[in-house]
Order: C-alpha cells, then structure tokens, then sequence
C-alpha cells in the first residue's frame, strides 16, 4: 500500500490496475481475508465487484419491460457552484466529483436524466455497494407493510420476533426501530472493531473474522444478544441494527427471505434494467443494513419513483400513497437535534430515511463513502451518486456533497 | 444427514427445507466451510444458488433483446419409452426425470419449446451450476478464435502461455488441450481428495482446504506445476485441468478475463433471458471446466445457435461457420475408444464436446450430477437438462440418459 495520502486521481482504480492482468501481479492483488474490499484505496475498484469477494443473492428484475428513463443531457449544470460550509471555499458541480471520490453520479429532472457521469471502474451496468443506503429500502417496504395493515407501527418488537423478547429490542416499537429512537448497547463506530458495528460485520461475515472467533455466527445470532441502554423514543441514535432487525421484521411478514421481498415488491414492478447484489451472511439472509448492490440508474429510479408519490410514470402504484405520505411527513427534529449533524440543521430521521432540512422538503438516503439517493421535491429533482471515499463516515464527504446537491436543485429552480 | 438412501422424492430440497426460516433451524442450514453445496443431498439446493455460497463474477446479457423461443408443450412425451442398456428395463421419459434426479429439462423442436419441466427448487429464473457444460462454452470460444486466425491449433501451450512453458503443458498444441489428448499426472477422481482434480478444487477454492494448506492459491498457480506423463496426442483422457489452460489462453488471446469474453461474444450476441454466475477464485478468475451457472433456456439457446450451424433465427451469425463445422466434424475415434465409454460406443471428442456415436450426428456438453446440453441434427432437437445427482460421474446416470435423448429424438424424427 502506499503512504502517502492519495487523492481520487492518483487512487484511480483503473490506474492501480488492480486485479487486472492473468494473473493478476502479486501487488494488484485482492482479498477478503485482508479485507482488501472494505479500504482504501483498494476498495475503490471493490465497490462495483462485491459479488467477486463475498456471496451474494440475485434481487431479480424479472423478464418484464425496463423503465425507460428518457435522456437530454444538459452541459448548464458542470458550473453550477456552491460554497463549502466547513472552509468556505467555493466549488463548482463539475470540480466536486474528484474531491469527493465520486464513481458515479446521476440527476434526474423531471424524471429525465439531465446529467450522468461514472469514473473509475464502475460504469452503467456495473452494480456498486449501496452500503445504508440499502436502509431506505427496507424502511420503505415497512412502510408499505403498514399501509397494508399487516404491520402495526405501535407493536412491540418483542411481540413481532419472539427471538428478540429478551434483547434490548424487546419493549421497543416497530416506529422507534424504523425511526431509530430506540436506546442500545450498540456503538456505530466503522474503524473500532470492538463496536457493536464491529461484532455485527464479524457476525456476517463482511470481515474476516480474528482467529479464535466465538461470536454470533450470523445476524439472527447476533442481534438478541444486543442489550438496552437509556430508554428508546427519545432521541434519534443512527444504528445499523435496527435495520437487521427491520428486516428480520419485513422478511417473516412477507414470509420470504429480503432479497424476494425486495425483488417482488420494488425491483419487477418498478422495471429495474438489472438484478442487484445483496450480500448475505452464512444463514443467507441479506445483510438489510448495508448490502444491496444496484447499478446507479436503478437507485434512480427508486428516488423517481419516491418522488412521484409512489407511483410509475408509465401508470402503477407500486408503493402506495400512505407510505409515501408516511415517509415524507418526516422525522422529529426534536429527536434529531441532540445527535449533532452539522450538516444537517433542521434535519430528522423518519423510517430510514434523512430529511435534510430547509425549505425544499428534500430527503436522501444515504451510505458510508458516498453512496446517495437525493430527493427533491420542490426542484422535481432526484440525484444518486455513488462513490469511495477514503472515509467511512457521512461527516467527512458531507460538506461536498449536500451543499452541492441543493446548488444543483436552485440551479434548476431557477432555470427550469 | 440421514444415512438411508434416499430416491428423488425423498431428497426433494423443497421437502428437505434447507435454508428455509428466517432463520433457517440448525439441522436445515447449510455451509461452505462443511462442503455442503458439493455433497448429496444437501447439493440438490446449493446447486440453485450456488452465488449464495462462493464468490461470483457476472456474465452479463447486456440490455438487448431477449432471444424469444416460441412454445408449443407436446403431451406425447412422457409416453416415449426407451431401455437402459445397464439393466435391461424399460422406462419412459415421463419416468426417467425422477430416476436421474432431474432438476429441470427441456426440450426444442425446430426451435421451439415443446417439453420443460421444473422440479425441486429450480424455476424458469433459477441458474443452476452447469459444471463441466461450462467447458463446451470454453471450446467453443476457442474455435471461434481460430476461426478468426487469432489462435493456431498446432501451436504450443509453452509459447501461448509462457508461465506454462516448464509444465507438462509445455509442448502440447492447443488441439490436443481441446480435445484433451494431453498426457499429464492429473487424475480426474471426484471422490479422492488426493487426486488432480482434488487438488484443483482445493486451489479454485470450491471446497474448504485443509488446515496448514500450502497448495496453490489460484488457478494461474495450480496450472505450472501439472507434469507431464506419456506423449501427447496418443489418446483422449478426460482432465478438467485442460480446460482451465484453454480457458486461459482464451482470456489472454481476448486480453479480458473469461466472463467478459463470455458476455460479449455468446451471452450478449444470443440474446440470453439471464445473467449467468460464474464461479471464481481468488484472482478473480473463472472456473473455466465448470463454474459457469446459467438458467435452463439460456443453456437451450447455445445448443439451439450450435444446431442452426452458428446462426441466429432472426439473423446474424455469432458463432463462425468455419468453427461449428469444426467442432462438428467429430474427434477421433481411434483416440477415444481406448477410454472405455461404455455408453458413448463410437463415441469421440472435439473441442470440449462429446461425440456420442450412432448415425444422427448427436453431440453433447456433459456436466456431473446430469447436466447436459445434447444436439440431434437428424431430429433437430436441443435437449438441455439439469441434474443433481447423488454420484459425480456421468457413468452413474448415462445409462437413463443417453438412450432416452436418443429415444425423443428418434420419436420426433417419426411423429415431426
């Protein structure tokens, strides 16, 4: 590895040349067992091969017709400059990629793709690791679950996964999980491995595990050993296991595994134009924190398809209305405020998704280095992006990218 | 595991539930680490998803058309009778899918579907391992390449290959390695571990290594230290490692790795339903004598372009004449006879096919566990199947195979 500090020209995995050649040559070499795929600067070309590292379900698109997404691309939006909020410093749409380490980004106006750009290895057909923002879309299946009446948001977890009776979920509600209000003995921190993230990555398996491991074998093992600490409805904790146990939730609801719930219900009707890679543990069950694998364009069309209310511009409402309304009331800042996003003041968290503050009513899911689905109301605009950053924490690539996002939305508010 | 043996219907994956719950219970849970996914009767739903337990590359089908086949199911099937040549009994092919634990097969008349039938856990949508039908796919590739005047069949695999040139490859030319007339210390003994191509899974990393393993960790590594045993070009000897020298020679010529050349010069061009998995190892490569994973129609659709001499029904040639009437031509019966076929009198090798003898100019891709892509010419029929056997050697299931492709055709030859 190098050490010196690389910036996203000099990381460039098609100038690494990592595993290219047949062989590969020894030192452009990647493995799981080093854990090559989860950093820098090696997990840039790891990103779009995930399925080539761990196993993976397919998320099936089926055989039936692919959502066409109509193309004008537009060379107004490269200048579009905005000011970073963390040293002042101006920067245009066009400079931002590279600061960022973005491998692909898409906006979407008015359900026309405006503006497309991918970098590195990953291309259109290249599917890249959501990481959180796989979140989104098992807080959106929740919600649908409930506007069907087959989840009630004020049950007990406990109730709902006996399993977890005696775990810190037990007397939380389905709302405070989806919400992530609940109060856990579960610390988020991506470079501790004596987190709670980092037993639950040892759990499934995402990492090579320490020699002598004894721990849980797969996330259904891992999560009732979780316990409470303070009371949940009170405040927003952001926590990847929640989002296990929502889709421990979503998955014996529909009776089926999160990769056939998923496929069913989101990728077939929404006419995805590939399959998704979801990550699995040694139980194969998704790992519905962080998982799935799209390719950029089907990211979009969810954002699209969130934006129009639910509903497919070629006709079908393949989330209903209630969830979407569900959804966009959004989070409770009251609950929010206290977890100190800088950089999303006026911000909340509602059943798995960020609302980002200020006055467009626009939300995002969103991933560790990168990865993004930004939905803006007021603009009719959606951009997903996704990227490698060397840091595998929002804070750091925030500043050049939220700022930048709402730049794009005025730009486009003010000259259609 | 139960220790009675168990018929098709007993070992029913579905009936079995393995992986099934959220989570699945201890006994119905199956591992990699135990070899599971290679091993009766556990394999009869690990041969479906095989993604969800190794590592993967994506053939992809691009964003082209479907390959429409037409389907027009016959009921006069079931009713064709044919005698096994082991016992002397009589059985019909309605009978035989259960005999031979039939996961899916199909069968095309002219192009058109007239018979498919699904069992177990393998749908329409289901990519099954097709293990050694993979290297049919690989051969083929490698005719078309000489086709084109990129690759020499007299040339040498020490020169083609220079990290081959101190191994028993060294002064073998490419034809031999396609038809596998090399003479080298490789046993292909399934059952023993210590054998060839034991070791050759213990390098792709198909089932776990033993502790304190010091072997090679990849194919490239495995391949240079083959030694070479007899001359070369003397008598066909099936050993997979021969194809994983083709595969590599393949790669090398196309300068991408294997499942990019697959992609683009048979999966896109075919206008296939479905991605395909193709198993890797550790440098990425592609299991080139057996990881390939297709859907049933998929397979059906590279036997029907074989039939049709190279040709697509709606136009374009994908594969050169000049390769089909290559492989076609048959191998040596001189060099086969010695093997010892019982089931395949008359029977020769070509590029990665097997001739299977008789007066229809019938051929075959054959894979372990009884998968089979098979080409009648006479009757213009494509038969593709899939299979999970109990015993990996088609000496365990040619008996109810062979003579019952050939008893449809000769029914189709009779009643159009």
């Amino acid at each position: 590895m190098p050490d010196k500090i690389l910036d996203a020209v000099t990381s460039d995995p098609v100038s690494m040349g990592w595993m290219q050649g047949l062989p590969p040559a020894p030192d452009k070499r990647l493995a799981w067992a080093r854990a090559d795929h989860m950093r820098f600067p090696t997990h840039r070309h790891a990103f779009s091969h995930m399925r080539e590292f761990l196993p993976t379900a397919r998320v099936g698109r089926g055989q039936g017709p692919v959502w066409q997404l109509p193309v004008a691309l537009r060379d107004d939006l490269d200048a579009v400059a905005f000011t970073r909020p963390d040293d002042g410093r101006s920067l245009t749409w066009g400079d931002v990629h590279a600061v960022n380490f973005t491998d692909a980004v898409l906006v979407l106006h008015r359900g026309t793709i405006v503006y497309e750009r991918y970098f590195g290895v990953t291309r259109q057909d290249t599917p890249h690791i959501a990481f959180s923002v796989t979140k989104s879309f098992v807080g959106t299946l929740a919600e649908m679950l409930i506007a069907e009446g087959r989840l009630d948001p004020a049950a007990l977890v406990g109730d709902l996964v006996p399993e977890l009776a005696r775990s810190g979920f037990a007397d939380a509600t389905l709302r405070q999980v989806m919400d992530m209000t609940t109060a856990l003995d579960f610390s988020e921190e991506y470079t501790d491995p004596a987190s709670g993230i980092g037993a639950m990555s040892n759990a499934l398996g995402l990492t090579p595990r320490p020699s002598g491991y004894a721990g849980a074998d797969d996330v259904f093992a891992f999560l009732p050993t979780i316990a409470k600490e303070g009371e949940h409805g009170q405040r927003f904790t952001y926590r990847t296991c929640n989002t296990e146990v929502l889709g421990w939730i979503v998955a014996r609801t529909e009776g089926e595994r999160l990769d056939q719930v998923l496929s069913r219900r989101i990728w077939q009707p929404l006419g995805m134009e590939q399959d998704a890679d979801f990550l699995t543990d040694t139980s194969g069950m998704p790992f519905a924190g962080g998982g799935l694998n799209p390719v950029l364009r089907d990211m979009a069309r969810f954002g699209e398809v969130m934006r129009l209310g639910g509903a497919l511009p070629g006709g079908g409402q393949p989330i209903h209305a209630a969830a979407l309304a569900s959804i966009t009331a959004g989070g409770s800042t009251a609950a929010f405020d206290p977890a100190g996003y800088a950089w999303l003041p006026g911000g909340s968290y509602r059943s798995q998704w960020w609302f980002v503050g200020g006055n467009h009513g626009a939300y995002s899911a969103r991933g560790i280095h990168g990865q993004a689905i930004y939905i803006d109301p007021a603009a009719e605009m959606v951009i997903v992006r996704f990227g490698s950053h060397p840091v595998a924490a929002n804070t750091a690539f925030d500043p050049t990218s939220l700022p930048a996002y709402n730049a794009v939305a005025e730009h486009l508010i003010l000259h259609g």
